[in-house]
């Protein structure tokens, strides 16, 4: 079909004019409107060759992402199980390989871009937004502070202890840095020349992103891993990590200076920056790659200003559940530390964070009922756009949310079926079924928010010049062309004659947002830092042995933890379309 | 969009009017090729309400989906790991449970669409194919065969077992029974009657299949993984199974008729088909569910008749090839089973069986080269048709090929950095990169075959009415009447001019495709019927551990066997095709 497209415009090489060409008359923007999930109705240069290239350029990037990722997996796993083969610094090593291959590509994209002109026409309005981009430099900044904790640490060891422990933060330095900059610049690029090329590098990319990630979460997992308490050798060692333990016996290597141990503290509390930066970065190198080849005008963007003024009850309440939250999480802590050997100091700490964290679950739970009501009652049109950043987000956000289910079914089971013993088991019982209860609400909250068209007031003469359909004009350009302007206008005029019920609706839409936001940074915040309930409770151990327990948990709870920064960005989005 | 079109349309509760006012005017028809992935194109009955109830449903469904399979593979996980506290009794009492709504559900479907008039108004002619339907057939058969062992087995224990293990297969085997009856008529329904309620209904079948499956994939692994030889006690137990050991030693219980153990091994054998029938059963539902609400024609399918006697070599390779295999494939069971403590007989086994699957493998890659550069000299256009059914098997395809991917990246690894000692470990590592090689390959010539358009002799005055484009009047329609016809015209007439190289080409890919399905149906033999060359080395088990060694494959190697069943049904419609 596309094929056909280019032989008619006759538009084999230049991008610009072929897109002049397909824009000029009606019947060809209708059919550029056949839009679908899929990037490949976006471009139809180098008529069939260049149909069969863009297959090919699909599949080899795709192969080239699975490879890396694969291979990255089985390392990562091997070094996890601590093989006596296979050592940290050879997954470093690896990782150096894979970031330097990586940079490359990085450089001579941005040096070929900035030498060819018109390299890139287009750009995606979607992609990258300002507060994707902020917190990629943020995240991006804190990890550069890890890295340079990490090489003065390191750096302690180097007598002893092989040169790439200190290598590797060196080389990752530069990377974040390098990384950032290309992103910032580049995120809303739509490539249209040597796009087979740009696809690979882009999956190469992103699969040293995702190697990164997972090699840092299952460090950060097993260092939040303490042994059980039953274990031998180890009682002593409670709230002491099992990897420094391995790591400090295993090889009998003394620090040459003396404030080792305050940068390995103080960088371990930098993991969790380290790990949203690499999933920033994945994810705006994926909507590169979906773009690669597209053909789409750099539109206005519609601006939706974020005015905070507009709430109150929401921030307030919600701070107040963080300050509440950060000192029940900062007792619960302290205590498990201190409690050592003293088990009913200890179950009282469990016992206020589980308490505090069904408190929060269940607030968050009723809000979102409320959002969903207003939802339900709202009859805002859902956008049909494509647009392959939102279609990512929610993906994302379905995927990170069953680490968390999982979690939450093998506690209820395993609660359950030993009979739900004491007031411990049962608080904690109860966290799990709301925790599902309340990711559920939450998925459908969000999923709903983000594919509602965004509120603009409306004046009855104004209808059809409204920003937002001015701005994507692809499929509501076409509706507005197809004699459709009735049902609209009246729309148009019932929005009008409720315009009182609307910005009501509208207002608590911001406030629960804001406060199910803040509800969320809090409740990732907890295990982000530390926060290990699921080992302070011996139900769930001895019902699956410690092993299978702390694999689930290793797994399931960094995705827990990424659904919890995830969803903050993808409330913060629905909040400005409210 | 959708909505507006509904509204200028004036159609809310009736479907056929809705469609045929769709079709009438060529703008509407336009409306409908901007067709996605996704299948909310498809309907606009019900107008604002309807678009917003079928979100609702849609997520809905969704939750009740997830929490299934999620609880599922809870109880799967720790029965699995034997926990003292939940038996394969509880696992089993659940599935009844599951299948018992999931029955009603399917009973109620089938006679409330059998009385209500006109339920059932739209057929997709791409959903359940008839190989899919026969295969469904069969493999449900098989799957009445081993519960009716199962049963007769079980029922020797019933004096000192708990009764639920003859009333699952019991249920199980009505269960199959009902399914295989509701899917065979009702595969292709695109229902618009109570349509939340059915797209409930069709998740929960999903679920229900998919849990099936994964306790027979868990029970079939655990059966095959035997123990290592170098664990206590078990020395006189190689070749028979942890699971079995454990089974008759933590009872005692024994058999009150003498051909239990007769049945036991018998309907072992049959583990593999039902485990296909029950990924069969999802795929079909899955449909189903996508195809709720879905206002599409049921189009003459274009027929494919399947002519064995155009090919000739292929099969002949590949019947020879099969040969080889099983006869290789009794020589390596027999003496791995006989061999006992003499390892240079295990060894001679190990290496005719590595040897055969290197000769295998290689030959499959080749062929898929082959095929690969008939492609690219193939100047067929690509399939831009929306079609469910193909985006499943694709994705299917991806998914499963993973399994087998990480199987071999591990091996690698373990391989490589133990130094390759000795020949077996260098057979173990060429075997797993070629095994990388070919599914890279395969993959992309499945895939790529699957997008193309079917093959059909053209004749110069004839382009436009040609079968094919009749029967997909979506996009191809708005194509003709777009004044494509020109291009069309052009490329007409240079097929007609070089019909020999055509039919030459397609003598080849016909061939290529019969070679790779015999070759795939091979490799699936093997590990289907308990091949586990993977514990014959200790390489692997030494390097990661035995029980991370064992999770991995018995993860793995489930997909890597339903890989090779799914590309044999995705070749044989590159076959059909071609």
């Amino acid at each position: 079909m596309f094929v056909n497209a280019a032989y008619t415009c006759d538009c084999v090489t230049d991008g610009s004019a072929c897109a002049q060409c397909r824009m000029s008359s009606k019947d060809k923007k209708m059919e550029e409107t056949s839009a679908s999930g899929e990037p490949h109705q976006h471009v139809a240069l180098g008529g069939a060759g260049g149909e069969q290239g863009r297959h090919w350029g699909w599949m080899l990037s795709g192969i080239v992402c699975v490879n890396i990722i694969i291979l990255g997996c089985t390392f990562v796993t091997a070094t996890a199980h601590n093989s006596m083969n296979i050592s940290a610094s050879d997954l470093q090593a690896f990782l150096i390989f894979l970031i330097l291959i990586t940079s490359s590509w990085i450089l001579y994209y941005t040096i070929y871009t900035a030498r060819t002109k018109d390299a890139v026409v287009y750009k995606d309005g979607h992609a990258g937004p300002i507060w994707l981009r902020g917190g990629l430099v943020l995240f991006g900044l804190l990890s550069i502070i890890m890295d340079i904790f990490k090489i003065v640490s390191y750096a302690g060891y180097l007598e002893c202890e092989s040169a790439v422990k200190v290598a590797f933060p060196v080389v990752q330095l530069l990377f974040v840095f390098v990384q950032t900059y290309y992103l910032w610049f580049h995120a809303k690029d739509c490539v249209q020349l040597q796009k087979n090329f740009t696809r690979c590098g882009l999956m190469l990319t992103l699969s040293t992103n995702l190697v990164l990630w997972m090699s840092v979460v299952t460090e950060e997992s097993i260092h939040q891993t303490t042994l059980p308490e039953y274990s031998n050798q180890t009682s002593k060692l409670s709230g002491r990590s099992l990897y420094m333990y391995k790591a400090s016996h295993a090889h009998e290597c003394k620090c040459s200076h003396t404030s080792c141990s305050l940068f390995q503290e103080a960088y371990y509390y930098l993991y969790p920056f380290n790990i949203e930066y690499c999933l920033f970065a994945s994810a705006m190198t994926y909507v590169m790659w979906k773009n690669v080849g597209r053909v789409a005008d750099e539109h206005t963007h519609h601006k939706l200003n974020f005015r905070i003024k507009d709430v109150f009850l929401g921030p307030v309440l919600g701070i107040l559940l963080v300050v509440a939250g950060l000192a029940t999480f900062v007792v619960y802590e302290t205590e498990i530390l201190k409690s050592g050997e003293d088990k009913v100091r200890k179950d009282k700490a469990v016992m206020i964070h589980y308490v505090m964290n069904i408190v929060i679950v269940t607030l968050m739970s009723v809000c979102t009922v409320i959002g969903l009501v207003i939802f339900k009652m709202d009859q805002r049109e859902h956008v049909s756009e494509k647009n392959p950043t939102r279609s990512l987000d929610v993906a994302l956000l379905l995927g990170a949310s069953l680490g968390q289910f999982v979690l939450s079914y093998f506690t209820t089971l395993a609660t359950v079926a030993t009979g739900v013993l004491g007031y411990l088991n049962g608080l904690n019982l109860s966290w799990a079924i709301l925790l599902v209860v309340q990711l559920g609400l939450q998925n459908v909250f969000i999923i709903e928010g983000l594919h509602r068209e965004p509120f603009h007031d409306l004046h009855p003469g104004t209808v059809i010049v409204n920003p937002y359909s001015h701005a994507s004009k692809g499929v509501d350009g076409l509706e507005l062309g197809m004699g459709m302007k009735p049902s609209q206008g009246l729309e148009g005029h019932g929005h009008a004659a409720d315009n009182g019920p609307r910005l009501w609706r509208r207002w608590i839409l911001k406030e629960v947002c804001m406060f199910l936001l803040l509800g969320n940074v809090m409740l990732w915040i907890m295990p982000a830092f530390g926060a290990r309930p699921q080992f302070d409770l011996s139900t769930e151990m001895n019902f699956y042995g410690f092993s299978l327990w702390a694999s689930v948990v290793n797994v399931g709870l960094p995705f827990g933890i990424f659904y919890r920064m995830h969803s903050v960005a993808g409330l913060f989005e629905v909040f400005l379309t409210s």
